[in-house]
């Protein structure tokens, strides 16, 4: 049996409840859980529940005016845990004392907390992609600082990502002919590019594979999550975006390919469910029986199908590997502008192709800074934010 | 650019020519390549043209009748190297100072060389499954006398086991859930029990994905060969047979699977070209680009087909489980009843049913040795033969 101490960030997410959900999974298997932070944006009363079951010694709320509610519901926890709200709250959980945190958060508000927890030491099981799209060559140089060859400080929680991370094993970068990221195709895999104009919210929700949030959801759809996937994969893996590809494979069983120089592939297949990637960076580099879940039955797979992807219908895919390409503050620019527009999408001010159209606009109007710290890359955002609302509010 | 040392046992078989290929294409990559010795049954016009291109110290020839043909052949190079002939000949090529022996010897001829080249402190590269069928407890005991953890000294060049052994990578036992074996299924997977009576050899012989030797061919037919792959599995992989499974997968594209206890599945891929697991088994622990054969296009895969296989029309499956289960000569007597009844269905004098029909009949009759030695393998064998005859001739 074996000890896991983790803090969550993003606690009351998709990500954070199925993270919950494995660690009680392997509590259950006689493993010993230490939870030392949870944090959560707005969702006070799921907060205030899981604190009382796990007992962190911090709690943090996201949203500053919610601070006081959150105290009136752990009334009776007072003086056991600290409460704290907003960013300050949330970078002191990512500095947290665990062995290692999980970043749920939602956007490039993730890349701060993800900043300070490996400048405290700490590792980082990511889930939140937009670190590493907005910030990948910073992020990545602070997780380098460990010592070669020890565990990685930082793991992908992505299905993707951590497909790639156990196909490769031990394998070196010289041996890696291409990644290859599976794509579901989204809701809108058959669907002419005539008929986008009128997809709607509700539509652009119903994932055909994955139960997920709404804003990984609606990138999904637009496939902008597998482009801003294939610059997380760059950063996390040191590949070259031009050996990385993306086929389409509908059922969401293989969750990416790793070819070799060789000719040889290993593929990684798992059931769609989040709680393996999660349960797999937690126990890195053991791997402990399956704690929740179902195992798959390949002998009952039936068929699977893989197929090339189509960029002319999805533009997001050509806008991603153009912002690296570009590099410097160009990708957290990209990721600011769909944050922007997809809120307007779900928000029915934006059209679903007007997506990809606000972060083509935005792009073309920034001037790239090179070599950017973290003050350039929130400037850049924020500018970002700004110029896509300008461009959405000019285009209604 | 590295070295590379290699004998070759049954060069001028299906696995003997693709090892050749190899070996030219690692060659034209700027490896250096340097073939100690070279071995062939009874095909002495093109051994002999192996022989005068890659100048081995030591040519075989196994049938001893052929050896002053042979010699004629290669009149002008008398002096340069060594001729030999039969069991004798093989035996020393087993032992030849290369850095690894590819044994492709057909059947359970492959034993005593692999022992051989075992007991010369030689690393062996095998494609003879039957060696390990028949004597997989000597020959993996044998194999084990290495330091722990170096380069293993028995690796797979069966496409199956390579993707085990590749997929597996540095993963202890303990993580292992279960190995799931591909099968093609055969030319007969949709065949209905009723017509196998009067199956042909020539429609046995019409493999749908894999271009191979005649025995290993019909041994497909009969999914023998999968049921021998289980035990060998076992044996280099040190996994209870209870945990391989077998899964139909038509297209042969997906070469194997393992199950990991925490759910994950890592699975290999590639194009059926044997020269992918021999050029694997030959540069490992290092991967060199791809010397002969093609790239697998991912996107372009269409769709992939998994089913359960169904023991019922393929008795061969249960045959070889139980085989090891009971343990000690039965493998060896199991495998050296099919080589007879195979020769013998390819001579027409034997039905496609008869087959597993002979196998059983040999079982049932036979008295397992306990951990039996090289000379009581040998023997139960050689009683299995001639039983296995003796019930085909009295069934005509």
């Amino acid at each position: 049996m074996s000890t896991y101490s983790v803090a969550i960030l993003g606690s009351t997410g998709s990500i954070g409840r199925s993270a919950l959900e494995v660690l009680e999974g392997l509590q259950r298997q006689g493993h010993q859980i230490q939870v030392t932070a949870l944090s959560a944006g707005r969702n006070v009363a799921l907060l205030a529940e899981q604190v009382r079951h796990w007992r962190p010694e911090l709690a943090v709320v996201g949203d500053p005016r919610l601070v006081s509610e959150l105290g009136e519901h752990l009334a009776d926890l007072a003086g056991e845990m600290t409460l704290a709200a907003g960013t300050a709250g949330i970078e002191t959980a990512a500095r947290s004392g665990a062995d290692i945190i999980i970043n749920a958060l939602v956007g490039a508000s993730g890349l701060v907390p993800t900043v300070r927890a490996l400048e405290a030491g700490r590792r980082v099981a990511l889930a939140n992609k937009e670190a590493l799209v907005v910030g990948g060559d910073l992020v990545t140089g602070l997780a380098r600082t460990d010592e070669k060859g020890a565990v990685p400080r930082l793991m992908p929680i992505d299905s993707e990502h951590s497909a790639l991370f156990q196909a490769l094993g031990a394998h070196p970068d010289t041996e890696v002919e291409r990644l290859l990221l599976t794509a579901s195709g989204g809701p809108f895999r058959d669907t002419p590019v005539e008929a986008f104009a009128t997809i709607t919210p509700e539509q652009a929700l119903q994932h055909p594979t994955w139960n997920m949030g709404r804003k990984i959801t609606i990138d999904s759809a637009t496939l902008m999550n597998k482009g801003l996937e294939v610059i997380e994969a760059h950063w996390l893996f040191g590949i070259p975006v031009e050996r990385i590809g993306i086929v389409v494979h509908p059922q969401s069983i293989c969750h990416s390919l790793v070819e070799f120089v060789d000719g040889n592939l290993l593929a990684h297949f798992s059931v769609p469910d989040m709680r393996l990637p999660i349960q797999y960076a937690l126990t890195y580099p053991e791997r402990q029986t399956i704690s929740v879940g179902a195992r798959l039955k390949v002998e009952e797979l039936g068929s699977l199908q893989f197929e090339p992807p189509d960029s002319d219908r999805f533009p997001a895919l050509g806008l991603c590997r153009e912002a690296v390409a570009e590099g410097g503050t160009m990708p957290a620019v990209l990721n600011a502008a769909n944050e922007v527009a997809v809120a307007a999408f779900l928000d029915r001010r934006l059209a679903f192709p007007g997506i990809t159209g606000t972060i083509r606009a935005v792009m073309d109007r920034h001037r790239t800074v090179d070599g950017p710290d973290l003050d350039d890359l929130i400037a850049a955002g924020a500018w970002a934010v700004e110029t896509a609302r300008v461009h959405i509010t000019d285009e209604e």
